[in-house]
């Protein structure tokens, strides 16, 4: 089963050039993959009743052509083979036209919400995955990340996410907001790759550390142990 | 005339005791005020066009009963009365019920975008404007704050709007961020007072001030020079 969600580029949803932010992206990856999954009846909602939850532990995407205010975009998402501990979920992004503007991939672990352990998960899409081939190579694994530039964040109400942690998407723009605002406005394009390894929470102080490069590298972390890595390649 | 429009809370604008958060809320107004707008002739791009465009000047917004995840919020919304330099949009949000949970007002000044200066608008509405009664008090002018708590914050990527220029909803949430995460998801309800004097720009580097009182007072500044100016208080 695969499922199609439309979404219009608002007038709140653009920058200053008339292009659809990169949080906007983000979310209407992650509302579709949330929606699909109530859908197909694997839903948080349903699963919070058995005391289990998805966690986002991998995520890649990919940005050909910024879509502009006023544009309809379709996110094509369908679930593909099960991991041991991973569910892997896939996405295509395309325009009114028919043609691909983006692709993106997650993989997501089942928790259970007394232990915090990850549940093994691979039969329980049986009928639901499909066999399609992935859009794009997996999220890349970042290794260590030299600090060109760091920065300090309290984890504020704007940050919490339904569960009263910190929301991972929101810790992805506070990677973006490191680097110079006109370099990301200026792009054509971007790749985001990230690793999810453990939760952030309201009123910690996050230490954010970016290598400057082609491929711009980024960690998150709390008293030196790290939450997120990241890399962001702008086009 | 007077439009309603109805908007979902999804599990992404929620936090952790599953209800809207403040920035949603803020961001519903904002989308109906455009949206109405532009069916009654009005909007951003059909001003700019004229080389106008609106920028909000001043803001209240009060929440009663904050809705819930899966709730349908109904957004009514009217032109009032036109002052000298300013247009009144007023709004009621309702539940499913039918029942009020809040209610917002906002006055707007027609910017020329060559001259930065606010055009005489007292007769541009006739015919639009509809003689109901204002759902609130207009918002507050806010005075002096002392500076009981302080942060910087620079304008990144994630506050930049379609203009280009920091987004006035963005800077409500850098303001609410300096309270405490448990004070703000603990309140039944709130009340924010906004004053807009001077817009921001990318990569400046904003002074916030806190006066924590019953009401909290706030002042955004650039440089000793004040942008904006708010009250928040959480009930």
């Amino acid at each position: 089963m695969a499922g199609i969600y439309k979404y219009t580029v608002e007038q709140a949803n653009v920058e200053g050039r008339g292009r659809a932010k990169i949080s906007f992206i983000n979310g209407i990856i992650m509302q579709t993959a949330d929606t699909d999954a109530y859908r197909t009846g694997f839903g948080v909602s349903t699963m919070q009743q058995d005391n289990y939850s998805w966690v986002l532990s991998r995520y890649a995407v990919q940005i050909d052509r910024i879509p502009t205010i006023g544009e309809v975009i379709s996110v094509d998402t369908w679930i593909g083979k099960c991991e041991k501990f991973f569910s892997v979920r896939n996405f295509i992004l395309r325009d009114e036209s028919g043609a691909t503007i983006g692709t993106a991939i997650s993989l997501w672990a089942l928790i259970n919400l007394t232990t915090r352990r990850p549940m093994l998960i691979e039969d329980m899409h049986e009928g639901v995955s499909l066999d399609r081939e992935e859009p794009m190579s997996r999220p890349a694994k970042i290794g260590a990340v030299r600090a060109d530039l760091t920065a300090e964040h309290r984890v504020a109400y704007s940050d919490i996410d339904f569960n009263g942690h910190l929301n991972s998407m929101r810790s992805i723009d506070h990677l973006i907001d490191m680097l110079p605002v006109s370099e990301v406005v200026e792009s054509k394009g971007y790749r985001l790759d990230i690793n999810f390894s453990r939760e952030g929470f309201a009123e910690q102080v996050l230490t954010l550390t970016c290598q400057r490069d082609q491929t711009n590298l980024f960690d998150i972390s709390v008293d030196g142990t790290s939450l997120t890595k990241a890399s962001i390649t702008l086009f």
